[in-house]
């Protein structure tokens, strides 16, 4: 058993949640690999200076710089705006770091090949974070269709929705000003690696998207809002199925729509991210009387579920998916072995991306 | 109190559901016209006449120009196949009938198009039947958007899928061979009718229409099917939302997935076929805590479910739809003013239609 | 094929429900007997004649023994208050009558005993009006539990409830008044039927019954409410399975809480009127890992759904139970043998009822 | 800001989850008390200093007695087995150190009323582990009854099922050999404790408990079950509702069926452990044709989820209730004031126990 020593960059939402995946990874799973928590990273140094308090760190900074060139660091997680990613990430891998980034990768599709480019190239740990797709019941699904339990796959219809800005009068704010933070930039990563994962590459795309609320009360009167509050687009994967993903941030109604439903030959499969602990498999075989969707709760049988509770039903949440991607980079770190999803598949979701936004432009298919 | 003399062609699946509703609208809604039961129409004499017993009717003929030129039948219910419709309400609007036609209306555009002309000429009742439409919990969705309760909707997703072919071992049928009988012919004009009821007409259409299982096994050998299993497209209302819906007849698992979603700024309503009596509903008003969506059980407070049945959540259920259907007929008679859906209502889901088709084909968006 | 001549007592919600039926059942169920509607009974000429009018008859009456004394009437359907069904039962039978009486059969268990002794010593077809008990999903879920489909039963929990008398501002009524419109008497019947129906006989029972809201709004001032509110009570059943029925009209929520949860050693059963399309099947079989509840919709592999609609997930509703009963009666009359459920089975009901109240008095267990 | 040295006495599924939550909850809920992880008690000293190094122990044990004499330690969690609670609770106290132990208090209604004697007499912190009723939904409902929301109560159903031992060949087990490990000792107490707190203390119960399986397979032949399977009694809340709780661990089908539906006057609750981020709630206002069970979403306006995560929706899962019951913990210790559920509370739920134990062996209501 040996220990591992760990910078973490960023202190917001994403990076607490890294904190306590890093302090509880241990004894969830029983890890090889012990991370330690040394340094953490915040804009100012009073607050990280707090936050090493809380979050269980040694030593407190507000320069990423110290924790990338820190010879006591072996690994970094890179939890800070996307701006930053690139620079951090770069010169990481420059001093021998093992780097986790949250999604997306890059601001753009030149960052993110560059920190690709730069990952390969040093041969080090790389690892992007999608968490939702770490559920037990997607990872489950992943493992139903990879055994064809549904059949050969024919179409997927998918969502990821909110409805945090469904209020015309919510205030302008910087969610609404840059594209990377507009519902495509923002939210469709995430249901387009779950498309990816679970139905493979995609080759075409037809899009359209929108901004629904072209003005949002500022506190001088009406601004802009300037990127986009909807889109949508059909795919066509390259193994023959057809798709549909659905993207909004105001989606009145819905919380966490991260959500997919996927048709076979021989079954289909359901999934909504908000009863994120049960999966509904219809399977075409028995008594056509007896068939139906059944609801099955994740337990034990399903994967990474048991270190969480030995119980069915008892549940795992947000906070536990994050877990579970810290110890799939400790086995990165451990095996020396590529985990997905890797900054490349980080990069395979941006490319779809950047066709749909084409696609929505031109007014026709494009190819990813 | 008036006799209304019926004459019911076709004697197969919606036959069936029509003599039944004849036989039971007036006991249901107590109508100020009572259908009588005069003449029925099957493709052999044997065959009416046995159906004319079980029916209840008093004639029987395999002749449908003995129904439509009888002096003592007031109204026409068309139930047969659609290559016949046009033939048999052009002899009826001839001869001074009203006209019940079950959708699609005409073979093709032009046929349709000389219905609704006949029908508009005539100036007779005339009534297209899209019966989904018709239960309380989606009349109730209709009021709900006329009200404005949900406010400017903005997205529409819908669905009309099933599952009767999702089988790939199913053998080749007649209704795996003509345009009209694929999932773009028989299955799409409820779920277009619904998405034109609820939203309102659409300015364009992108579409992609696949076969998904190119053989199926006939008599001698797999035959080819030659119409389509699958169908999607995002459409652009003219009202401003954008749209998406997905047809299929191989959607394992689907029965009745008859079901749509859609986003407003002050609310989201959610319905699916396959459980008619509950209608979902989301507003965006009271504390935050206590929002969600509400599973309203269809009763007496909500549209055409009192005559049925006095206690909620009791539930109305396939047949019933159609005898409310019946009951607009006979409303469209007694008043003489057009009665939603006319043929003009069924022609212009047909349009929309052909604009996906022609989308599909070129790959571009196509205007309806 | 032959014709059967009806008439029938009763007008208001049930009557109208049978009319419904008598005039629905031979097309939907192609039954040999097809029912003609001679004569409807109401408490004044004038209502009758415009029910007959509406429903279908050739007569009218304000006097019960006009039908059950006439020649021409082969079989009575008895929906009139519950006060008079053993006068008219009793002089159904004495003219040879077949009989179809609402439940519950009689105003007390007494009445209900002579009730039952004349309809076996006349030897005629008589049935007790339980309708919920006949949709496609509960026949179905008695089919497993006759198929041991889930094992050996050891557990039921069931519910009759409604909200009609939740809010304590409702007025006095005639419902708050008698014992037999209590929710003992008016509500829990059907619920005790299913159980009987679906798990066997009761042994014994411990209850407690509650008037909730001691007094409501009259025209002048508070009136007590004399009857019962809510009750629940365990049992016992004579096959082992321990169970406990909850039986309310001031359920908050609940439309039509008719519902039922049945354990066994091999799988369990869940079922709610309230989306009574449905049925809810969990089989301990297969992995482990695909195990849940499925949610069977019910189609034409299930009892007496294909007559309404060929296509699964398309839905019953309440009327159609009302037509499935009337099916049964004609089986009854055309095999003249027994059909569940007869007099006999009604009585039993109420054998059960009688238990409760004992129980509830007693504060002790009660056999039944 | 203080450190607050803990010691854990038990490393199996409750004392990971506690190891967990130590290690976690300054990080989430940004706590003032900061937990420090000194020594970990295993049965063998080996197991404990593997665990030290998972969990992030300083020290390891196999004696406890290690643990609560340690000057060092200012707290001990308590996860070992049932029979050494006693025990260790005084000796803790003796030494002055808070204490948290989990559920059910002692191995009987004497040990427990010892260690509340001692609690009390110490007048040191003291918490028992009701986990379930943590979760932000079940602490919503509690919030919702306070407040009045949906009236005055006057039902509730609840139940905990699960379904480990629903086969009847699953192996005889030191679960099926005390009647600590019963189904009443074992599962009873969480839904008991979960009664009390949403409705009340209960005046007097009615039960029945039954061993449905009475032998199961050893390794020599079959074995008596000793203890009971599934058990279910009435009651009457002193605040005047009935109730009714079901308990089994043979409810085939059930995995973490800890359930209750509420009723009042104004309204009702819905809940069930297997979708434990969602709360159904039904408000008897508004038009009629609006109202429905609304499925809430838990979220940052529900208790205790914003420190889990910003987004409604996202969910969070078992672990998550240890760490809210650490921090009520730590909060207990830091104000010097009770916080529910103290070991009184714990006692509480015992006494219900202690008296449906009565009730079924006399077969007659029992006061508690």
């Amino acid at each position: 058993m040996t220990e591992i020593r760990v910078g973490l960059i960023g202190t917001g939402y994403m990076g607490k949640a890294h904190a306590v995946a890093l302090n509880s990874v241990a004894a969830i799973f029983d890890t090889k690999l012990r991370p330690v928590c040394e340094t953490v990273c915040a804009t100012t140094l009073e607050g990280a200076q707090a936050k090493a308090w809380t979050f269980g760190f040694k030593r407190a900074t507000a320069d990423w710089r110290d924790v990338v060139t820190d010879p006591d660091i072996d690994a970094v997680v890179i939890a800070s705006p996307q701006s930053t990613h690139l620079d951090i990430a770069l010169a990481a891998f420059e001093h021998g770091k093992a780097v986790f980034c949250e999604k997306p990768l890059g601001e753009d599709l030149a960052a993110s090949r560059k920190m690709v480019a730069a990952a390969e190239a040093a041969a080090l740990p790389n690892m992007t974070g999608f968490n939702y797709i770490r559920t037990p019941a997607s990872q489950f699904a992943y493992s139903l269709l990879q055994a064809g339990r549904i059949g050969r796959v024919h179409y997927l219809r998918a969502e990821h929705t909110e409805d945090f800005l469904s209020d015309p009068n919510a205030p302008s704010h910087w969610r609404t000003q840059d594209r990377s933070t507009g519902c495509m930039g923002d939210l469709a990563p995430h249901i387009i690696n779950a498309a990816l994962r679970l139905c493979g590459p995609i080759a075409s795309v037809c899009a359209d998207i929108r901004t629904v609320f072209a003005e949002r009360p500022g506190p001088n009167g009406p601004e802009a809002v300037n990127n986009d509050d909807e889109a949508h687009f059909m795919c066509r994967f390259k193994g023959g199925a057809m798709g549909h993903l659905f993207i909004s941030r105001v989606a009145t109604g819905r919380k966490m729509g991260y959500a997919y439903e996927i048709y076979g030959d021989k079954g289909a499969i359901r999934f909504d991210q908000e009863d994120q602990n049960a999966l509904w498999l219809y399977l075409a075989e028995g008594p056509e009387a007896e068939r139906g969707f059944r609801k099955i709760l994740t337990g034990p049988d399903h994967p990474d579920y048991l270190p969480f509770c030995q119980g069915p039903g008892h549940g795992t949440g947000y906070q536990d998916q994050i877990i579970i991607e810290m110890r799939d980079f400790l086995t990165a770190i451990e095996t020396g072995k590529p985990v997905w999803p890797t900054f490349r598949d980080g990069l395979e979701v941006q490319q779809v991306t950047e066709a749909v936004w084409r696609s929505s432009e031109s007014g026709a298919w494009a190819e990813v």
